[in-house]
């Protein structure tokens, strides 16, 4: 598969080892083979682990087990085991079983308390994972554990990913310096209800479960609830933040400033990758924002911002190039919000479509279709009614995304 | 644009005169050029007009006039005068002008209350329509009105429709009989909320407005809401019925069974007509009826009917003929509906694939796999919760559709 032209230009960033983590990487051929297939994390002791989870009615027994598991236990070191290729969803008591074969065999490698060991599947739906292809190898990946495998962690998650997924912001804390990297799978399935697909995020800050879940769950809300591909939620998003706390930088402790210091950075990381994964959405050729202001309440600012971004007419339009802005105002009639067609206004990037209900008097199509043919489109919507607004992110639909996906299983 | 491979065999149906109606067609350049693209039909004085409409915040003027005036005078002729190529919609003021310029020209061409005078536009969003170029060819077309013209009628209300779409049904009523004529249109911006894209039904029955709005709101609910193209919600939606009492069948004073018949006959055509919509779907190569049983209550039913028929995952894959179970997992996760996880089974066609939560013991995906080659595919869900269900009926989601979506304007 070609790497999607909306890959970041300089390729994955160079990602500092984080102290306190180390990874390792092994070809299990849980389905693909030829590649790596599954990572494991190791993580020192007293490191804090949030996370969000989907909240699919569906969702996998990873994700159960995960968070079961979230906010108990926090002596002893912990892990991190992800294995691509195959889902490990709607499999019954045979899933619930491969996770327990998973966490103790990791548990017992490395020495793990196993109610500390997180994992988590992606790939195909439906079929019983062969976790015996991965307890196996359990041994090897412990003995291979190093602290500079991150990159290798991030190719070793990819599913239907052209190119892997990561990003590093370093802070300042009271003085001391914080590093957050982060690596990210995900590129179809991907309308997130709370986190979305697989996102691993290490830091050397220490920081306490309580709060490190409450900046998590902030974050996820701005960053990752807000894009997506092809409206269409996993069984299996998750998202875990790990604190080692070795730079010693407190932030329960820390000023005000040193706090939003940390949870900028946690922001940035987020948002980069949550882009990530739009940017590597199934056949995207545009990277589209979505800004909706002037709602009467936030709840219709996201409901107008989504509906949007999720039109299978708007984003085809983007594939074409089309400043289509009849379609916008289909996908603002239909969100369900508040909305009075006569107050409505549209830009397409700078240049404005339509003014309260109606096409601008100035507009000149040549100028929204030069937009519309770059690489980063800006679809702008004002309703006109109150002071709420909201932001989304999302890809077009193409040709390429329907060849992925009529043909991915077979 | 080839015909769709689901275009019923039989060609267009062979439509009865109605007694009381007459047609007639024109090409009026819109913005097509050499073919149709106005009708009127002219109905006898004393004919019941009921209606549904889109739920859209954003409906174009014309759905907004007809809104105003039914229920209203009901005394003298009507008409309904319907254009293709411009929607009139988000148009302004400029659109309630190209509404009251039509109806009043109607009204002086053949002479009838401009209170009974429905219109309706399709085609672009946003752009003034050319009402001009419509009213100057009005008495042309009051002049060439005749009762057998209700086939080139559904011809000139397509727009990227493939197949013109009619039906029939005869029905005795108290020993009297009754014809049920429809004619429709709409292939794209299908995910109707409360009505679909332009729809026409004539019969030769009485009934009151009251009885005959009744009727028609419950045979809407139950077909033309109950069917998905792109999940997209068109602007326009109209669904107008016309009764014209000429065959001097009384429906609100018929017996039990003769009602019956009369709804059973409505309810017929309707249906029929919402699955030549569904069959002509933009792309459309497989027509899905996805039926959803044993949900703990009719609104959950739904919600998961519809995000199996919407998700765009499980369209590809219908498209790839290919038995992906777990989408349709995926998709009952995400519905928001109360669902269960491991009492959810699944059959495509005949064949169980999934039982309480994994795959089937018996399951062979061979067979499957047959069933997904056909033309007409069924996915049916078992919720395992309660007694409600519903049916949905979709297309799958191909390249074509893409092709068509990504150019249509230019």
């Amino acid at each position: 598969m070609p790497v999607s032209p909306l890959a970041p230009k300089g390729g994955f960033p160079d990602l500092p080892v984080i102290e306190g983590v180390r990874f390792a990487t092994v070809a299990a051929g849980v389905k693909y083979s030829g590649r790596t297939d599954v990572m494991l994390a190791e993580l020192a002791p007293g490191t804090a682990i949030a996370g969000t989870f989907t909240r699919s009615k569906t969702r996998a027994a990873p994700v159960l087990d995960c968070q079961a598991k979230l906010g108990g236990a926090s002596d002893g070191p912990a892990a991190i085991l992800v294995n691509s290729g195959n889902a490990n969803a709607f499999t019954g008591i045979k899933g619930v079983e491969a996770v327990e074969a998973l966490t103790g065999a990791v548990a017992s490698a490395i020495n793990v308390p196993k109610a500390r060991v997180f994992t988590a599947s992606t790939g195909v739906i439906g079929e019983p994972l062969p976790h015996d292809r991965i307890t196996s190898v359990i041994s090897d990946l412990g003995g291979a554990l190093k602290p500079d495998g991150i990159a290798d962690a991030a190719k070793a998650i990819m599913t239907t990913d052209t190119f892997p997924k990561g990003s590093v912001r370093t802070v300042e804390i009271d003085g001391k310096t914080v590093s957050i990297a982060g690596i990210a799978k995900g590129s179809g399935m991907i309308a997130p209800d709370m986190a979305t697909m697989l996102v691993y995020i290490f830091t050397d800050a220490k920081v306490s479960f309580d709060l490190l879940q409450r900046y998590t769950t902030d974050m996820c809300d701005s960053t990752f609830n807000r894009i997506t591909v092809d409206s269409d939620t996993s069984t299996s998003d998750t998202l875990l933040v790990a604190a080692t706390g070795a730079s010693r930088a407190d932030v329960d402790t820390a000023s005000v400033k040193g706090k939003a210091a940390f949870v900028g950075g946690l922001h940035q990381v987020m948002l980069d990758l949550a882009h990530q994964v739009v940017r590597d959405g199934e056949g995207a050729s545009k990277f589209v924002t979505v800004e909706v202001k002037s709602a009467a309440n936030v709840e219709d600012a996201q409901k107008v911002a989504f509906a949007i971004a999720n039109s299978p007419l708007v984003k085809t339009a983007v594939a074409g190039e089309d400043p289509n802005w009849g379609r916008v105002v289909m996908a603002v009639g239909k969100s369900g919000a508040e909305a009075d067609r006569d107050r409505l206004s549209i830009w397409f990037g700078d240049t404005e479509v339509a003014r309260n209900g109606q096409v601008s008097p100035d507009y000149v199509e040549a100028e929204a279709a030069a937009h519309m043919r770059g690489e980063d489109i800006t679809i702008r919507v004002d309703l006109g009614l109150g002071d709420m607004g909201a932001t989304v992110w999302t890809c077009d639909l193409t040709n390429q995304y329907i060849a992925i996906n009529a043909d991915y299983r077979s």
